[in-house]
């Protein structure tokens, strides 16, 4: 097969992360989720730590901030640290879609590398009820309520995605691919996607 | 296979109707499109000729009358015509799901049919410029651009859907598969959608 990219976007819970290691592990694929922190981490000079935890997310530490740099754009002296980890991270990701055939986690990837030929964007989403379930089974239980997680985590990643793209979150405009793993289930994804990975597109 | 039904979803062009028509000769499936026109004029006494150009259009005479409906949905005597004729389509569509393994396109069938678990609802879509050569080789030229008639009909099909489903249109959570018709193709489309219909959902 030619060098070729997969980017992953998912809702968490969805399994979109364990369906993409299957299918970097059955393609043979270089893979990046927490492996980019690492790379980012010693480019950036950031504490893999913050990495992690930053990777993601935008803060805000007004709200008030939050709705005007949502709507404005406008780039407050407090996202400085965040918006340069967005731009190593940017490099990184464009940088390993040149050098090899790789699967991409999340981190706007899908965005980045949009002008790519050779890119194919998928994104895995499904109901609350079954990532409830499925983050109890795979993660445990802890303290906040499995849905509250949830709507956190989304609410984050869905921040950090509009706020750099410009785009909406899970419009299936962005994606060649999309799935419903509660339906189509996590075995069935990766056979999807190996199978997708084989078109020359 | 036991009964099942598949709805599709299309932006105008992506090749949705295509791929819905394929998919059902192939697993000998029912198939609704223009067929419900059929039917729809039938059971609601309404002319064919009107039943195919409503059926997927909201009309609002006045634009500040749009405003205001798809605002607060309120219910205008002067869509009194196209409401009567939803709630027909409605009842049809899911009578026609009870009866037969079927394939439905377009009309809001993924909503009407959301609590089915026997209905896998797919969305088919593709870039302006990939869907602007298909209509002029499927449909011909006319006075009107490509890009303009692909407009158009976006627009009544997104307000129609929006107006009766209070969903966004093309949001990949309304969907269990969304595939950009561009670049997985046309035939490759139906053999991803044939393989979905034998999952075990």
């Amino acid at each position: 097969m030619k060098k070729k990219i997969l980017t992953i976007s998912r809702e968490f819970g969805s399994g979109g992360r364990t369906i993409a290691k299957e299918v970097a592990d059955k393609l043979g694929f270089a893979y990046y989720d927490n492996e980019l922190v690492t790379k980012i981490a010693e480019e950036s000079g950031f504490d893999p730590e913050y990495v992690l935890k930053s990777g993601e997310e935008v803060k805000f530490s007004n709200p008030f901030l939050y709705n005007i740099s949502i709507n404005t754009r406008m780039v407050h002296s407090q996202l400085s640290a965040e918006n340069q980890l967005f731009v190593t991270q940017f490099n990184i990701i464009k940088r390993l879609a040149e050098e090899e055939s790789c699967v991409i986690v999340g981190r706007c990837s899908d965005y980045i590398l949009r002008n790519r030929d050779d890119c194919l964007n998928v994104h895995i989403h499904a109901p609350m009820d079954f990532r409830a379930d499925r983050i109890v089974r795979v993660y445990g239980e802890n303290d906040i309520s499995p849905k509250k997680r949830i709507n956190d985590k989304d609410k984050k990643r869905k921040t950090y995605y509009e706020y750099y793209t410009d785009r909406t979150w899970g419009d299936s405009k962005n994606f060649h691919i999309c799935l419903d793993s509660s339906v189509i289930g996590i075995e069935n994804s990766i056979d999807f996607l190996i199978n997708a990975m084989q078109i020359d597109y």
